[in-house]
C-alpha cells in the first residue's frame, strides 16, 4: 500500500491526454482549431471532446473498444484523437481513398463498433451491413442538424478523469498495406505516442505560436502524431478537407501558418502554383516519403519554406529519422546541400539510433556504399500488428523492427535510402502492395500472368506499372485491363501504364522482377522515388 | 520469451545517457564543452565520459554505487552527469557551500565511495578520514599531471553499452537543506531525469544553436537537468567557475551565448554592471528562486534578454512550473506584465498540473486570495529522500507531494507564491534552514534561546535574522554571537543581523515566529521575495 502511493507520487503513466488537459487549462482562450469560418478555443474543444467521449460511453463504448473514423482532416478527426482514447476507446482511422471492400476489411478486422463516416464517404458505408457496427454521419458543418453534432449533444457536460491505467495500453491502430493484399492494423499506445509527440514537437521546433496546416492526412499515423504534439505545446490546428493548392495558399496567408507536412508531392503542387508567394517569416515544411529534389529544394527556399527531411513507417509512429542539418552545410553549393539534405539521417531525439545491417543483423560498412536494411527499435516502434502475431514476429525477428527499407550508411553515419525488400510502391505518401495489383490483374480472363513494379513519376514519386502476359488465344487490350483494375481496386493504386509482353524468367521458371525495375529504372543511383 | 523480445523491440528504457550518445554520434565534430581557452567536441565530450566510467569500473565501482562530486561548474563536473550513470553509479553532487561538518554528513550518509574534489576545495576533504572514500582531486587543467586526468587516462578506450536496465532506476542524489538541520538526500531516476530534460528543451526552447552559460550551480538539482537538457539537443556546454560579472559579459559575447540561468540575485548583479550591454539576438533567461521584480524586468527587457520565469524545488527535479507568456499580456503596461511574469504559471508540458489545497488536500478556490500549499505528483517528483522513508511519507501524504509553500491560485489557474509553511529561507537560490541557524545560535554559551526568521533583502532576496534572548547574567554582544556562528555554519547561512531582545510567545510559552516576520515583513503583500 504505502509502496504503491509512494509509486504514484512519483509516476504518471505517460499519454497524450495530458496534453489537451493542460492546454486547455492554461489557454482556455487560446484558437485551438481553425475550419473555415468556425473556430475552437482550447476550452472549446476541450468540452467538445469529452462529449464525443461521454456519448461514446453512454452509447456502450466498453475499455479498448475500437471506434473506426473516415474522415478528412475536419475538426471530428482532430476531436477523435482524443476523444476516444479518454473514453478508454481506441481509435482506428480509416485511409478515405480506400474502396468499399479495403474499408470493409479494416472495419471488421479491428473490432469496431463504432463507425464516424464524413457524408463525403457515406456512401462507401451505406450498406455494410456489419452487425454491432453503430454509424454516426459527420456532415462537417458544426451546426444543430449534423448527426455528429447531435451525437455530441447527447451527452452530459462535465469533464471526464484525464489518466490512464498504464502507458503501454493501445490508444490507436493505423492499418497500413503490407507487401500481402490484406492491410496489417499498426498499434500505438500512449506511451509511444506521448514521446513521439515531444519528438516532433523539439525536432520541428513547434510551440505556443505555431499554427499547423493539416495538409498530411490524419489518417497516416495519426498525422505523424502532430494531433497530439501540436495540442501539446498549445498551437492552433487548421483543417483542410482535401488538398486544393490555390486554398492552400489562400489559408497560409489569412492564418499565417507556422508548419505543415506532406509528401514532396505536395510541396511540388504547391511551389510551382501560380498563387505562389515569398514568406516574411520562414514556414518550416516537413517533407517525408521520399526526399526533396534540388530543384524542389530551391525553390523552397526561395520561397523562405524551411524544408526538414524526415522518414519513417507507420511501424515507427510517422517519422522516426530526420536529417539533421549542420550549420556548416550552408556553406556548400546548393546541388551539395540537396545531396546532403536528400539522405534520411538519423534517429529523433526520441527514438533509439537506426542501423543498417546484413543478412545476418550485423552493422554494414559505414562507407555510403554497401547496402543493408534500415532496422529500429524502442520506443517510436509499434507494438505489434493487431491479432496478427506470425506477421509482428517476422518484422521484429533479430529483437529490432525490420523496415523492410534498403539503404546505405554514410561515415557520418546518416543513412540513405536506396531500395525496398518488400513489394511496396510508395506513391504520393500512400503504400500500395505490388502483389494486390498483381493479385488484381491476374483475375482478368484474358490474363495469364503479371508482374507489377514502380517506376518513377515526376509528380507521385513512384506508380505501379503492370507487365502482363495474355492467355493463348484471349484478347485484352491494355485499356481493357486498366478499366478492370479501376473497378477492382482504389484509384491511387491502378497502373500507370500497362504493357503486354513476355516476362522474364529464372530456368526454373521465377519471373525476374529486378530486370523489369532495371529497365525502367536505367540511369538512377537508387530504385526508389 | 518470444513476449520479452517483442517487448524490447518496443521499448527503450527512458535514460538521458541517450542524449550523449545520439548527439556524439551524429555531431562529432560539433563543439560540446567550452571552458576559457578548453574546447571538447561531442566525439571528445563522449570519449571522456567512457573513460571516465571504465575508470570507475575498474576501480571498483559496482552497480548504484555512490560517486560524489564536490566541484563548481567544470568540464568534470558536466562529464560526471553522464559517466557516473554510464559506470552504472549514482552521481552525488555536493554544494561547494556547505563547511567541512556538512560535507562529511553528505558523504557519509549516501555511502558514497568516490569523491571527486576540486582543487579549490580539497582543503575541506583533506582530513576526512571517511574509510572506504577514495578521493580523486580534480585540479580542472586539462592536463596530463592533473589527478583528474590521469584517473582518465587508466582506462582502456572504447565505449560502453549506454542502454540501462530500468528506467526507474536511481541516476542522482541531490541533498538539500530541510526544516530539520540535516540535509535530506532527493533520489533522481533515469525516467524523471529524462522527461525533466525534455520539458526544459521545450519550455526553454533549447535547440541546435543553443550556447548555454552555466551560471546555475550544477550542484543544483544537476543544473536543473540542463546537464542532459544542452547535451540532448546538440547544444554547448559554457562552464564557469564562480560568478564574476564582467567575466560573464565577456564570455556572452565571445561566444555567442543564447541561455542562462539562475536566481534573480545574479541577474540583478549582471543587469547593473558596467559592462552590460544590449544584445542583438534575444538570450533567454530563466529566472527561479524568486519572481523578478519589475525593475529588473524591465532592465532585462531593455538589454534584449528574453525572461522566463520558473517555479520547481529539488524534490521536483527543479523547475516544475512555467508563467507561460499569452502574446496578449505583451499589450498591457509594463506593470501589469510585471504582475502577471512574477506568478509561478503553471506545470511544465512533461509534468502534471499543480494544486493549491487546503488542509484536508480540497483544490482552495480559484480567487487569487485564499491562501493554500502548493502539491504536485508524477513524473517530475523525486522517487523520495534517501534511506528515509519517513520522511519521504510525510511530504506524499495524501498521495501528492507536499511542497512546503503557500500559494493563491488565480482565477486563470496560475499559481502565485505568498509564503512558506517551511521554516526555509531561500537566499540567493540556496536553502537555509531556519532550525539549523537556531541550534547554532543556542549553542553559544551566553544564549538563552532563539527564533530565526528570514527578512527581505535586495541583494540575495532573503537572509536570515536571529533573534535572541540572553541568559541571565551572561553577555555576548551581537558581533560575538556573529563570529560564533561564522565558525560554525557555512558563511552564507549566517544571519545577516542578530537582535538581542525578549522573544514574543504564547500563553503556553511557544515562541511566535510570526510576530517577529511580520514585524521585518510590515507592509509588503508576500511573505517570501
Amino acid at each position: 500500500m504505502e509502496e504503491n502511493i509512494t509509486k504514484s507520487v512519483s509516476r504518471t503513466e505517460l499519454s497524450p491526454l495530458s496534453f489537451l488537459q493542460r492546454s486547455a487549462f492554461i489557454l482556455p482562450e487560446k484558437t485551438a482549431v481553425i475550419h473555415g469560418d468556425r473556430r475552437y478555443t482550447y476550452r472549446q474543444f476541450e468540452e467538445r471532446v469529452h462529449r464525443l467521449a461521454r456519448s461514446l460511453q453512454q452509447a456502450g463504448l466498453v475499455k479498448n473498444g475500437k471506434v473506426a473514423f473516415l474522415c478528412p482532416n475536419t475538426p471530428a478527426m482532430l476531436e477523435a484523437h482524443f476523444g476516444v482514447p479518454l473514453a478508454g476507446g481506441v481509435l482506428v482511422t480509416v485511409n478515405t481513398r480506400l474502396n468499399k471492400e479495403e474499408i470493409r476489411y479494416i472495419l471488421v478486422h479491428s473490432d469496431s463498433c463504432f463507425l464516424f463516416v464524413d457524408s463525403e464517404f457515406y456512401s462507401l458505408v451505406s450498406d455494410l451491413g456489419i452487425q454491432g457496427l453503430t454509424v454516426v454521419r459527420v456532415d462537417d458543418s458544426g451546426l444543430e442538424g449534423d448527426p455528429y453534432e447531435q451525437f455530441l449533444a447527447q451527452s452530459s457536460p462535465g469533464l471526464l478523469p484525464y489518466n490512464v491505467d498504464h502507458e503501454d495500453s493501445p490508444i490507436s491502430i493505423n492499418y497500413t498495406s503490407g507487401t500481402t493484399g490484406q492491410p496489417k492494423g499498426v498499434i500505438f499506445t500512449h506511451r509511444g505516442t506521448y514521446l513521439n509527440a515531444l519528438g516532433e514537437v523539439i525536432e520541428t521546433g513547434l510551440s505556443l505560436r505555431t499554427v499547423y496546416l493539416w495538409t498530411l492526412p490524419l489518417f497516416h499515423c495519426n498525422g505523424w502524431c502532430f494531433s497530439w504534439a501540436v495540442s501539446a505545446v498549445g498551437g492552433t490546428h487548421v483543417c483542410l478537407r482535401n488538398i486544393n493548392p490555390e486554398l492552400i495558399w489562400q489559408i497560409i496567408r489569412r492564418e499565417g501558418v507556422t508548419h505543415f507536412n506532406g509528401a514532396p508531392t505536395l510541396h511540388t503542387m504547391l511551389v510551382n502554383h501560380s498563387k505562389a508567394y515569398r514568406f516574411e517569416q520562414p514556414v518550416a515544411v516537413t517533407v517525408a516519403g521520399a526526399p526533396p529534389s534540388p530543384t524542389l529544394l530551391e525553390k523552397l527556399r526561395s520561397l523562405n519554406f524551411s524544408p526538414i527531411h524526415v522518414y519513417g513507417l507507420t511501424e515507427t509512429y510517422g517519422p522516426y529519422t530526420i536529417c539533421t542539418w549542420h550549420p556548416e552545410w550552408n556553406q556548400l553549393p546548393l546541388e551539395e546541400q540537396a545531396r546532403q539534405r536528400a539522405r534520411q539521417g538519423q534517429a529523433y531525439v526520441t527514438a533509439e539510433l537506426v542501423r543498417v545491417v546484413d543478412a545476418y543483423m550485423k552493422d554494414v560498412p559505414r562507407d555510403g556504399k554497401t547496402i543493408g536494411e534500415v532496422v529500429m527499435r524502442g520506443n517510436n516502434v509499434m507494438q505489434g500488428y493487431y491479432k496478427h502475431p506470425e506477421a509482428t514476429g517476422e518484422v521484429f525477428h533479430g529483437g529490432w523492427f525490420h523496415s523492410g527499407d534498403l539503404a546505405v550508411w554514410h561515415p557520418d553515419g546518416y543513412i540513405e535510402l536506396r531500395d525496398r525488400l518488400k513489394d511496396i510502391i510508395i506513391s504520393g505518401g500512400e503504400n500500395i502492395s505490388t502483389i494486390e495489383v498483381e493479385q488484381t490483374v491476374v483475375r482478368h480472363p484474358a490474363v495469364l500472368e503479371c508482374a507489377v513494379v514502380a517506376i518513377p513519376d515526376e509528380k507521385w514519386g513512384e506508380r505501379p506499372k503492370a507487365f502482363v502476359t495474355l492467355k493463348k488465344d484471349a484478347y485484352a487490350s491494355e485499356e481493357d485491363i486498366l478499366a478492370f483494375c479501376k473497378k477492382h481496386l482504389a484509384h491511387f493504386k491502378c497502373p500507370a501504364t500497362i504493357e503486354i509482353c513476355e516476362l522474364p524468367k529464372t530456368a526454373t521458371g521465377k519471373i525476374q522482377k529486378y530486370i523489369l525495375r532495371e529497365k525502367e529504372w536505367a540511369k538512377r543511383n537508387k530504385r526508389i522515388n
